[in-house]
């Protein structure tokens, strides 16, 4: 890094399907001035998400295309420099867009919240205490619903949403199943998130069979990250009055073409609820979500996993690991100064 | 009618599409006697419902299929003759699953309830006042939900079903949308139901289109009754946060094997909310419901239109009329005797 640049990964070209590195570069721009209503941020970490896949296309999402030339958008975490804003100090960390870059400036419509580093590691804001947690909590509690003796099934079950969903299912009494595509992802589900069972979707030539086989009671209750066959399979086995919560499309191109079954039959005949969700619709009720995660975690009822990647400069390959599934526990790259160069 | 047998239409074959007048044929048996815990009824009315293309077929569903052989299934309007049921008595009126013949033995599970014959024209137990009015009662206003100002569209609008939803969704304060099969059928829409606007789909190449010209702001909630083609159009015009009652899918083939665009991203991106439901999952609260459908029928703000057949034996003839969309009203044969003779 350097001392008086703002070192950026910019989108350097348009995708056309999976992005690679090469559709990224390294950019140098100014250190940027904050404004009368912005803070400046040094960034600490930034977060990488499935979610990146829709965002660098040219394609209808819930926020506009990432232009190109400009720092790739991401969540992140920046310790505030110099503040216009009064509720926000020098000093003072906190989440926001801070995009792929060293520095940036951010409105208050671009903070999501502030951090309190006495809590837990500051790496879990962009986690399990952040949008991780606030998805997996909406998506399994407030959608899902479990029951105790519910069967749930959570698919990309050892990604970080997926594998706090499961837990959450099981703090609720539920059995839980995960889906995930190695085996090595299924026994980490089952011996260190605590799942009941999970199947490694890559090793099953009929996956609605082996679904049948781990939930010989049907399926009350799934939190889908995945979509297309996969969600098939499971919707074979779902149960009279079941809840999905579609939390993510990620085996599905972005442009939304794919076809497929038509499930509006299955969904009058079992009486299923299906619904789509954000967690970033629902900052409203994130405080006092993330305190009761902060809770289950300082009791263990709930773990995570990190990956976390040690430059600004990794974040386009991490993402391709991440889109490749290659990645275990939450996606993050280091920005900038160490935790311990913070003196 | 014979004085001393019981005229029943059975379901002679299985049908592999669409049912015609040949799947079924005329025949007597003799009278039923009542068990211990039955009621002896005359069949006075039956029912003639687009579930019926389901219920003749041997494909999953939410009741077995009925079985070659058997009376066709059926809601019927029956006055109780004989019976062993201490809270019935001779006389009393009862909607229940009389099936398509003169006369049935019913035991509790096979009752749906007693009607009064004060409130309303008894035809209207099997209509708005019974399943059609609590069908669209909890797919609109239970899941629907529309809000003053939403946009409502309503699918096989000018339908028994689909004609009440789209009232109830006016009385909330609801732009109202219709989708039908004629200009006719609009045109009783909106002139004769109310709503604020109809479309025929026939008439239209690019039915999306066609709805987005008449939901300019977008589509708030869809009370569906078709699936298909027609229910992508107007899902291509959804809004954030809306919400679909999928209460038919008249249009699909009933085996389950239709294929088309797929709608997870959909629901993702928009973050709605599908749900697939059945009137008879709710009758726990339908006296209620059906006394405040009473209350605005009085009122004048629910209206409805009937198309009865004459005869027992027109009972084929009306449900192939039905599922070829050229009934008008909610489609009912009379039995047995006539009102009148009823001294």
């Amino acid at each position: 890094m350097s001392a008086s640049r703002n070192q950026q990964i910019i989108l350097s070209r348009r995708p056309t399907g999976l992005p690679t590195e090469e559709d990224f570069a390294v950019h140098q721009a100014p250190i940027p001035v904050a404004g009368p209503a912005q803070v400046l941020v040094r960034t600490l970490m930034v977060s990488i998400e499935p979610a990146m896949r829709g965002w660098v296309l040219d394609a209808p999402n819930y926020l506009p295309p990432v232009p190109v030339g400009s720092p790739m958008r991401s969540f992140g975490i920046g310790e505030i420099i110099t503040s216009g804003i009064e509720d926000y100090r020098p000093g003072d960390l906190v989440v926001g867009f801070t995009g792929w870059q060293e520095w940036a400036t951010l409105d208050t419509s671009q903070i999501q919240r502030r951090i309190d580093p006495d809590v837990a590691p500051i790496s879990t804001a962009l986690g399990v205490l952040g949008l991780t947690g606030l998805t997996a909590y909406v998506g399994m509690l407030e959608i899902g619903r479990p029951q105790p003796g519910s069967t749930v099934v959570v698919t990309s079950a050892a990604g970080a949403v997926g594998s706090t969903a499961g837990q959450l299912a099981a703090l609720r009494g539920a059995r839980v199943v995960g889906v995930a595509g190695s085996d090595e992802k299924c026994r980490q589900c089952v011996d260190y998130f605590g799942f009941d069972s999970a199947v490694n979707y890559r090793d099953e030539s009929n996956l609605a069979e082996a679904i049948r086989r781990r939930c010989p009671d049907g399926v009350d209750v799934l939190f889908d990250s995945v979509g297309g066959t996969t969600l098939d399979a499971i919707l074979e086995n779902i149960n009279v009055g079941a809840r999905v919560a579609i939390c993510g499309t990620m085996s599905l191109p972005p442009d939304g073409r794919a076809v497929g079954p038509r499930i509006e039959r299955r969904l009058l005949v079992r009486r299923v609820s299906m619904q789509g969700f954000l967690a970033t619709d629902h900052f409203d009720r994130f405080d006092r979500i993330v305190g009761e995660m902060a809770e289950w975690l300082r009791q263990d009822k709930v773990r995570y996993l990190e990956d976390i990647a040690s430059e600004l400069t990794d974040a386009p390959s991490a993402l391709v690991r991440l889109l490749g599934s290659r990645n275990r526990g939450k996606s993050l790259v280091r920005v900038g100064l160490r935790e311990g160069d913070r003196t």
